[in-house]
C-alpha cells in the first residue's frame, strides 16, 4: 500500500521517500506560494543571508532578495518573509528571488539531500500539493520546525496534507502522520487558533504580524505550487500549476 | 510560570530542564516501575549489550541481566522487557538488575547528560510522576521514540503525564508539550486503542506481547517511581515511593 509520513524537523533521522512535502507553514513556504502565483519566475533557496546576497550579486538580470532572521528582514534585503508584502511588487518586472529563511529554506535544502521529487506545501495549496503527491507511492512531509524542534503551527499543516491525500486514496500511516492528522483532526478549535497556540504564532502576533498569520491559515485557496530541481550547482524553486 | 515541554525523540536538541521524566512506554519504562513495585532495589542502566553483560560479571552480589534487542531477550539474558514477565521472578533475592534496550535505556543515559533530576515515568505510574515533578520549575518529558524518531505510543503517554501535572497547577506549555496534550486529549479512544495504531504498538501485537501492550496502557495504577543518581562512576536507578 502507498505510505505517508510526517517528519518533525530536521533534527530526525529523514526515512526513504519518493516525494518530500516541505512545509513551514509561517512564513517561507505560504510565502514562496505566494510568490509563483503572483507571477514570480524562478526562487532560489540560499541557507545564509552573505549567501543570499553573493548569491543575488553574481546573477545576472534583475534579481530580488527576500527573506528573514527572526522574522525580520535582514539590512538591505528587499522584502522580509511575508506572503501579503509580495502584493505591493510587480514580480513580472524581476527574473525571480533569492530567498533565505531560518528554517524554511534549510529544510528545502536538508530534503534535497535526501533525493527523491520535492514541492513546497502549506496551508493554502494543501489540497492542490495533495493531488500532485497522490501519484508518489511514499509521501513524506517534511516539517521546518523552530530552531531544530518540532512546531505546532507545521505540525498542524502537515495533518492537513495528511488529510488531504487521503482523500485521494488509503495509505499507510506512519507515527509520525498519525499524531499530525490526530493534531489537525481531532483539535476542538480551526487551523487558525491551533497555530496562534504555537510558539512561533505568539511570537509573530507580538511582532504585530496577525494578518499573515490569517493569510498563512486560510485552507486550500490556492492551485499554484513550488517544485525544487538542480541546475548546474544551483536549487532552484519553479511554479507548478 | 512554570512550564512543561516535551521532547520527542533522542534525535532532537535538548531544552533545559530541571526535572525530565523519561518515557518508553513500550515497554522499558513501564517495566522498570514493575520491577521496583515488585521489590526490585537497585537497577543499572547500560547502553550496550555486551557492556550490560560485562556490568553483570563485574558486580559484586547477585544481579538479574534484563532487556531486549528487537523487542526480545538477548542470548543469555535472564529476562526480557516484559513488565508481565517480572512476576515470576522473587526480586528479593536479588541485589538488583542491571538492563539494556534499544530505546529506553539509551535516552535515560541521554537526558543524564543534560543534567537535571531525572525520573521514569510511564503510564502505570502517571499520576505519581506527575506528583513528584511539580516541585519542578521546569519539566520536560523525554520520549525515547523508536530507532531515533518520534514514535505515538510515547508521545501519546508525554500527553498523559502533562495532562496529570497540569491538575497541579497552571504551567506554560512547549509546542511539543501543545501537540502530546492534544494528541492524548482530544483523541476518541482509549490509550490502549492509539497505542495500537502505533508501528511499536502493531509490532508487539505480532510477536504476542498484547497482553503486555495492555498492562502498559493502563493508567495511574502505580504510586513507584524511579529515580537516577550517579554512584562512583556508574549511573543507577533507585526506587521512589
Amino acid at each position: 500500500m502507498a505510505s505517508v509520513d510526517v517528519v518533525f524537523s530536521p533534527a530526525e533521522p529523514l526515512p526513504r521517500a519518493d516525494c518530500w512535502l516541505v512545509v513551514d507553514l509561517l512564513r517561507a513556504s505560504t510565502t514562496i506560494v505566494a510568490f509563483f502565483e503572483r507571477g514570480g519566475r524562478c526562487l532560489l533557496p540560499a541557507a545564509a543571508v552573505d549567501e543570499a546576497r553573493d548569491l543575488k550579486r553574481r546573477l545576472p538580470g534583475r534579481w530580488l532578495l527576500m527573506g528573514e532572521r527572526n522574522a525580520l528582514p535582514p539590512e538591505g534585503f528587499d522584502l522580509g518573509n511575508s506572503p501579503l508584502e509580495l502584493a505591493s511588487v510587480d514580480m513580472t518586472a524581476f527574473d525571480g528571488a533569492v530567498m533565505t529563511t531560518t528554517n524554511g529554506t534549510r529544510a528545502l535544502l536538508a530534503a534535497a539531500e535526501r533525493g527523491g521529487e520535492i514541492r513546497v506545501a502549506c496551508a493554502r495549496n494543501a489540497r492542490a500539493a495533495a493531488v500532485r503527491a497522490a501519484a508518489f507511492r511514499s509521501v513524506a512531509v517534511f516539517c521546518a520546525g523552530l530552531e531544530g524542534r518540532p512546531a505546532l503551527d507545521d505540525t498542524a499543516c502537515a495533518g492537513l496534507l495528511v488529510d488531504r491525500l487521503l482523500e485521494r486514496g488509503p495509505r499507510e500511516l506512519g507515527d509520525g502522520a498519525q499524531m499530525a492528522l490526530s493534531l489537525f483532526r481531532d483539535c476542538r478549535c480551526s487551523l487558525a487558533d491551533l497555530v496562534s497556540m504555537s510558539r512561533h504564532g505568539r511570537r509573530l502576533k507580538t511582532l504585530g504580524l496577525e494578518a499573515d498569520l490569517l493569510y498563512c491559515c486560510e485552507t486550500d485557496r490556492s492551485d499554484w505550487g513550488a517544485r525544487l530541481e538542480r541546475c548546474g550547482g544551483l536549487m532552484r524553486l519553479l511554479p507548478e500549476r
